[in-house]
């Protein structure tokens, strides 16, 4: 299935060779304003050839809204949107009709279907994550529009250069001014020079992404199946290249007893309100599976990226080994243009919770 | 929902505290020989009351099957087996009922549902899991007789401890062989003596319980959404008091390069048979999302027990101060029950895509 | 899959002979008070043995409820509901298990699944609307609370009996009045006789169940594949027995023209309110698939009872001519039993997208 | 929800006017020779402007494949399909803007979303069926590729004119080769007759459509909720202007007795073969909701259509009363154009049991 929500639901469709690639965005509320440009945004906040530092595919990726939006506003049924695959050069490709390509997907998709797209990745390219990003712009501003909510992601971690960031402060005017998307000012440079180094050495480098979502209301997620720690779990691992996930204290959280990883809950005060609210927040912002209106915290491992200049031993489709050189057309690192998914993926998941619980009462 | 999967899927329903929980299983192919034994056996490996290092809650969790079998096979219609709650001592969680305990879902339920069951932690209490690993027993049953498919969990890690195990040949039988539940015969005792500790202490323990999944057919998982590493992380994640997961090299794996991390192809021959395999496996058995016929290998975090005796500051429902003191029927780790339920949802996900990849062909 | 309903989900299971059936009502709305007499009040209308006109068999069908209720009231969390069989007799079904009755399920089954519990219909029972039913009690139960909706099933037609009926006045209690369910006086003593007649004659009876659901909210249904008249034919053509579902005009409609058969509008006016309303029904209370405001009429065509007294040719397993002769516990004609059912499913539907609706805003 | 289908799956968008309408297919069989004139044909078939018994719009609805297919076959991916709106004249609707027409969905649609695309009906639109015969094109593909079933559908009444039809042996050829395809030339041209007088009277007519599905295999459907024939009726009441739905004996059997009604088994042979059949077919080819064997037949009632070009009595948004006169782009008759759709319907249900039965074994 290529579809993921049970509310608000996305459909993604394409090939990174073929016409076009796309998204039907399900069950957004009618009357929410939407504006065209906030999606463009965030497609530009993916494509590539933004930098020296993502590949030097030149896409531009223009976004068409073909249903579901008239007059400015959504109109409660079907948003049909499209990019049309432009810099797609199939020759390219030709040496690799029978190769596997180590730790990509030729193999299993050849096993699994009896055929495949062999130009470009097919289905598996990260290509097929512009429908997740456009799709996450709309739900961005449903989010924005029915409870405030905002989610950021920055890169936390590249190869062993790891960042500081406040996660309760930084806005996206931090992450954006940085090519690499991280807002710590020291740590980004060096980040950026050694993604440069692995291009220079034709390898690729793999990192953490870490994801906030502000201002979640209390009551998001239901209480088994779909825990919105498990929802954003399988949001974030049906990314391509991701390797782990982790809420709150994560992995770290293990080597704490109980009495020092529980987060005690007292009354915050002021003029106007009152609002139980947890001192600390291992939990990452979800207790039972439900969000408890903490900030919602999260980690995402990705690998390095699995297309390397370097050459490659592997074997074809008969199982003869042979010898891979793969062309310069890739990302040394897929995390710079990673933060846009991320977010999406959340919003996605978070508007659909929201829906969910308003069918309640 | 309450429900879990595409074609092979479960619906579980119950309290901790109210009549018994249960499972539905739908979608279980016909005239599969189900040894209802088996079944028992794996809800005895969860259930509380096993040894000192678990909670002294005596729960005997005899399961009864209602419907779906018929002279000892599967008729392809629904499962229904259900668990009488016996052990409950409502008046025990009297004192709780205006409560909010810490790193608990009281909170977020009350939030949420407006109402919740305050009996011993309602529908979030871990007793929910067994309609999981009921189900979870069949779906082993399924793999079993369709594709030869094996699914172990057992403890990696238990607060600092870590363990060495050998995942391509650790048995049910090393993993029960200790207490602990951890197939390492010179950590496993110092972990069992770790946990006595942290339950004189009156506090808890989190850890890290790691999976195989052997002789997985190659081209189970869909591309996108869908991916058998999402669906694993989701399943996972869904699960009382995990914070994390991660699959193949992991957290671990972001500080290698594309050169280092890339598994290379080869094609392993022996008399009868050719197949093509990677020659290390720091994908963790798929690729692409799709299962590559490598060890599926995943490791996921749970925190220590929200339940500890110590004191803890809380507030009640209308936001006063008020100290907890927990009483003692509670496991001061979880780790050492979560095995079978780890192994279950990882059965049920892995029988759910052997399915969905039957259907299209 | 034996799970209907988006939001607001049922998942029935059990055989007529095995341990139990049952239901687990997933997707309720928490906090509705739930009264358990009008639960056994409509199982008791459903239920076998009330009088002459329907089967002897004798189940006094006494609904347990598991789970998802405390204290009154709904947690929000699933709700599970069995009756336990009791009246089973496997052995009068011993001639049976070899045989394909006429027009039963019997050969689909076993050709589906290559196995079947020949006892007694197994899965094909009608006792498996048993869930429905329970189910539907509470889905009531939700309207009646949520948009003061209420739904109404009776005996339209028996054999060439038919019946007048006022939909927009009949109550319960003119339809529980009678026998049959027929609200009609005059022909309702007509039919009681022709069921009779039938029963007499070792033979069965089909008919019209005629439904009306009134006070429902504009708005509700979803445009393409999910109008309200979709899964209300959906609904009804999933109980056993029967061929046929029409709204509004229905059949008889194609014969008018399009200026006959329009609604006109017009606006409704008191002291209070205003309201657009149509000055006739041809539509049958949805247009565009989306409810307008007006009763939704509905009628769905049963045909006679399979399971007859006369002797019938038939085939066994291996293809062998025999000569079937049913045993006497069966009902000469179901319609009398059916509206607790028709009127179950049709609150399941209405609920279903009553909170569909209500999570867009 | 825009979607319909378990693992054969398609999501339709657009509305009548705004960029497109198009489908995605999801859970398409790889390796499927995919022939896109096919899929033009039926698009032909559906199209308006074909003969002066349809709306004098003239839309070319030239399909275009956007993704999923690869060198002429299915890659088991999504397969998008989209058709530009072209004959799209907005400001002919302007005076319908504020204006509710009679028996059309404006009112319910503004109720509904607050919102309504007021050009040409939006997504209630009939043009919204085109995604639906695309992928219904390759559903058929898949059918006759996987199990050589045929579905076919064919005007069976046109206002009081009834034909003659074999069910058994009718073919396209004989459909298609009557403007109003209904193969039987002796009320055929008494159709096109009283069609014609109903365009030139500024009125319309309704019908009944009759669809037969020849080769199906026995045992697709599941027992319960989708049942063959609960689903067909879904799929048939989904489409615009029907009223009612029936299979087999339908309303007319519940005159019938069950001595009557019931299917006699016999066993059928011929050199080759054997072969389990029934003498009649008054199930209409499904038994407790599941295939047996024999032709699946089924007829929907479609209303007259809505819009006629007399004047007519309705309100506008605010309730006023105001007279309206339809302009003349619109069909007298919706089934000369039905047949398309309705054998599209059948074949996506019945594929997607068909890939339901497949994965069970």
């Amino acid at each position: 299935m290529n579809t993921f929500g049970h509310l608000f639901r996305i459909t993604t469709w394409g090939e990174s060779h073929g016409g076009a690639v796309g998204v039907v965005v399900d069950g957004c509320p009618p009357q929410i304003a939407l504006d065209i440009s906030t999606i463009q945004f965030e497609l530009d906040r993916r494509r590539p050839g933004q930098s020296h530092l993502t590949t030097p595919r030149q896409e531009s990726d223009v976004v068409e809204i073909l249903s579901g939006v008239f007059e400015g506003k959504t109109l409660g049924t079907p948003i049909s949107m499209l990019v049309w695959n432009k810099d797609a050069r199939p020759a390219a490709y030709e040496h690799l009709k029978d190769l596997y390509r180590p730790s990509h997907a030729d193999f299993t998709y050849q096993e699994k279907y009896g055929i495949r797209n062999w130009q470009g990745g097919g289905r598996a390219s990260a290509r097929e994550t512009i429908g997740r990003v456009a799709a996450g712009a709309i739900a961005k501003q449903v989010l924005r529009e029915m409870s405030g909510t905002e989610t950021l992601a920055y890169v936390k971690q590249i190869h062993t250069l790891e960042a500081e960031v406040d996660a309760d402060t930084v806005t996206l005017e931090d992450i954006e001014a940085s090519p690499v998307r991280c807002p710590d000012p020291i740590v980004a440079p060096k980040m950026a020079e050694r993604i440069d180094q692995a291009r220079r050495d034709l390898d690729s480098l793999g990192g953490v992404i870490e994801s906030v979502a502000r201002n979640v209301p209390v009551g998001l997620g239901e209480p088994v199946f779909d825990k919105l720690k498990a929802d954003l779990a399988k949001a974030m691992m049906s990314l391509p290249a991701t390797m782990g996930f982790q809420i709150g204290s994560g992995f770290g959280g293990v080597t704490m007893t109980g009495s020092e990883h529980n987060d005690p809950f007292y009354l915050e005060r002021d003029d106007q309100t009152e609002r139980i609210r947890t001192r600390t927040n291992n939990s990452g912002g979800t207790q039972g599976g439900i969000s408890n209106g903490e900030n919602i915290l999260f980690q995402i491992a990705f690998k390095p990226t699995a297309t390397i200049g370097k050459p490659q031993q592997t074997v074809d489709m008969q199982g003869n080994e042979v010898t891979l050189e793969a062309s310069g057309r890739h990302d040394p690192c897929v995390l710079v243009r990673a933060p846009a998914i991320v977010e999406a993926m959340a919003a996605l998941v978070l508007t659909d919770h929201l829906l969910r619980q308003r069918a309640k009462f």
